[in-house]
């Protein structure tokens, strides 16, 4: 088959998918759950001759790292699709309901996008984790993983097809593709691909946006800042700023330049410099940081990179709006945090600050899916339509117009004796 | 200033644009309004030099209609200032409000999308209505109108822009353009502009689409269908069929192809075309409908052929499925109906019908922001994310999350002694 087959049969099966009640979509969940656990011993053999084969070709150790699906990943998965089954269906809400004349109700109800694409590295939970969201939202799914858990995804993606089926779900609703020209098939299938979901490095991410017609839900860079303000409190903001750096220097929401008002520079800077030194960080500071403290000079490319590493950009700015013209200008409007004891400047920061996401006195780090409660996460996003920051389900998820009359039609509204619309708000669901 | 230079200027008033306040917003659209009654000799002087040069040209009927902005239009223009101003404002809304923990609050908030390139035919009203409703909305706008209306365009967004100025609006955040190179440029300026909205035929809208990589709002085809149900009442089927074609057959939402159910063929088919021929409506029907009827034969290309005319494309299906089938395969996704008297039908037509409106025993004619109630229409939208169907203001907005915290940092929610997030449901506004 191929890809073009493959996702032409996801859109088919989508359609009916679209249709699956909650019932159905739950037994196949479980269903899964159930397959997985029976499965676990293949599942963990398919894994162990992928990182043997990864250990041959000398995989780096954080990509084996993830690559690993053992047990301990295999429960975790399972208590995943558990705590998805228990959710309550999203499709099928009510989302506004208006009479527009007597006995002519138009519902706004929520129904799934259609034909979600994921590619995604290593991790082979991630298969598990996007396939059952898909499902749970009625959306069909094409999945690409990394060719490194080749054997892992394959077995993973036949118990899930097979124990899906035995539920009754179309067939076709889940594609496995295994290679990169899959990958750029898929880019070219604007028909039956709603939405590219690319979780992967910025090169990756910024390929495929670069290269397809279809939506693309996610994030290129993550160049986050801080910005300690004028009246921040010095010991909050050190804390903040160097939670924002260090908690975890290799991810999208880590800070990669810090903004600081002139008037607490001389205060701030070297009391935070003291703290850096000690978890080896490197700064890199404008000439007026340099004034303050000892540092490696920064410059305009500076501010543009995602270091991903023990680095800090470091610039002293002569005001807030100074502060938010450096952010709107050099960041990837992702997320950015205000330290300050000052309400007035919090607020027009958050106004001001072009991000998905603005933080008031708390970490960069905070912005995340899971840590925002919205339970599994399926990626971040700088889009400014549709979906912005972490994204749970609600991202896989659109609306569908639903007028029901009983033969009204429209040429009894125009006219000298038109009748009038009511366009009354009902407080009732779609279907009662 | 070339179109990069506009577009920058754009995104540079629509971060302050967005912090604005709503007496100011309010206030802005009030000089407005009182800004075109002012000027209203100068505007009409202007279109009339416009209308005249349009019938040197031989411009067409229908097109010189549109153009006209007379006494009459600039009093509906001020009257949807009016509404507009009545209108909360719809940035700045609570979305969901969540402790994470204590003194973690996050909030999700309504606000403008930024900057909103709009592209429209010769009907100048559309500027106010559409540089008015982004105002509210706390967007910049790019607005490229008809070349026929350049005139009446030209003083109009003058008018504008001054009356904006006096409340304080930021300079550039309406940008008129006047030519088609500038057109294509907008195209290209995806780190400037974030959503285009076009406003036009097939082959233009189609064009935009396929030529830039900012997200467009609209619809190209509308390609609608009615489904005559074996359960239809066939008066009601006749009536809901005849509306949709002929109530005006110009227009997205007007039927192109007739889906009739074999076993109400017979019975169905002619009466409606006796409907028909009194219309003065060709029918273009299958082989099976040309067995019952006399019409012109139809084939693969006309169902997926828009004619906006007085054509319509018949065909009798064998079942409910095959007419979802059909639909789902030729149809655009924007507006479609069946007629039935059973609900179980009408249940399984929308959810299996991939479209943005589905209608059970209504015309597809009502398939339209006015009639809806959502106010002023910024466009119809057959795509699958962000705002489908008919899009009111809500298209404009976006969201951005908000946190407040007290120096909060991640580091202390990991690890054997993490602090657990609460996840709990706040009932208040983000600014309380």
């Amino acid at each position: 088959m191929t890809i073009a087959d493959t996702a032409r049969q996801a859109r088919r099966a989508s359609t009916r998918l679209a249709a699956a009640g909650a019932e159905q979509k739950n037994a196949a969940l479980t269903a899964i759950r159930d397959a997985l656990r029976e499965n676990s011993e293949a599942i963990i053999q398919a894994n162990s001759e992928d990182i043997a084969q990864a250990q041959r070709d000398n995989l780096a150790k954080p990509l084996l790292k993830r690559l690993k699906f053992d047990a301990a990943k295999i429960d975790e998965a399972c208590a995943g699709l558990d705590s998805l089954i228990a959710l309550a269906d999203p499709v099928g809400k009510t989302l506004a309901a208006t009479e527009l004349d007597a006995g002519l109700e138009l519902y706004k109800v929520t129904c799934p996008i259609g034909v979600i694409g994921v590619i995604f590295e290593s991790r082979p939970d991630a298969l598990v984790q996007i396939s059952s969201l898909c499902l749970k939202s009625g959306n069909a799914v094409l999945l690409k993983g990394g060719s490194e858990a080749a054997r892992t995804n394959r077995i993973l993606a036949e118990t899930i097809t097979r124990a899906a089926a035995s539920a009754k779900l179309p067939d076709g609703w889940l594609g496995l593709l295994e290679t990169r020209a899959d990958v750029a098939g898929m880019l070219a299938l604007d028909e039956d691909i709603d939405l590219i979901i690319p979780r992967g490095s910025n090169e990756f991410v910024r390929h495929i946006m670069d290269n397809t017609r279809i939506p693309v839900l996610g994030h290129a860079d993550g160049i986050c800042h801080v910005y300690v303000d004028a009246a921040a409190d010095t010991e909050m903001a050190v804390k903040v700023a160097a939670d924002s750096k260090c908690q975890y220097v290799a991810v999208c929401n880590a800070a990669e330049t810090l903004l600081v008002h002139r008037d607490i520079a001389a205060d701030f800077l070297p009391a935070f410099k003291t703290r850096m030194d000690a978890r080896g960080v490197e700064l890199r500071g404008c000439a007026k940081t340099a004034g303050i403290i000892a540092c490696a000079a920064a410059g305009e490319q500076d501010w543009r990179t995602e270091y991903l590493d023990n680095i800090l950009a470091v610039r002293v700015v002569d005001s807030l709006d100074a502060a938010v013209e450096h952010i709107n200008t050099y960041g990837s409007a992702h997320t950015d945090a205000i330290v300050t004891a000052d309400r007035r400047a919090a607020m027009r920061f958050m106004d001001t600050v072009d991000s998905a996401d603005v933080f008031w006195n708390a970490s960069t780090r905070f912005s995340d899916g899971f840590r925002y409660g919205l339970g599994a996460e399926v990626g971040i996003s700088t889009n400014k339509i549709h979906a912005r920051g972490p994204v749970g389900m609600e991202g896989l998820l659109i609306y569908q117009w639903r007028l029901i009359g009983s033969g009204h039609i429209a040429a009894d509204y125009t006219g000298p004796d038109a009748k009038s619309f009511t366009h009354k708000t009902l407080q009732k669901d779609w279907e009662s």
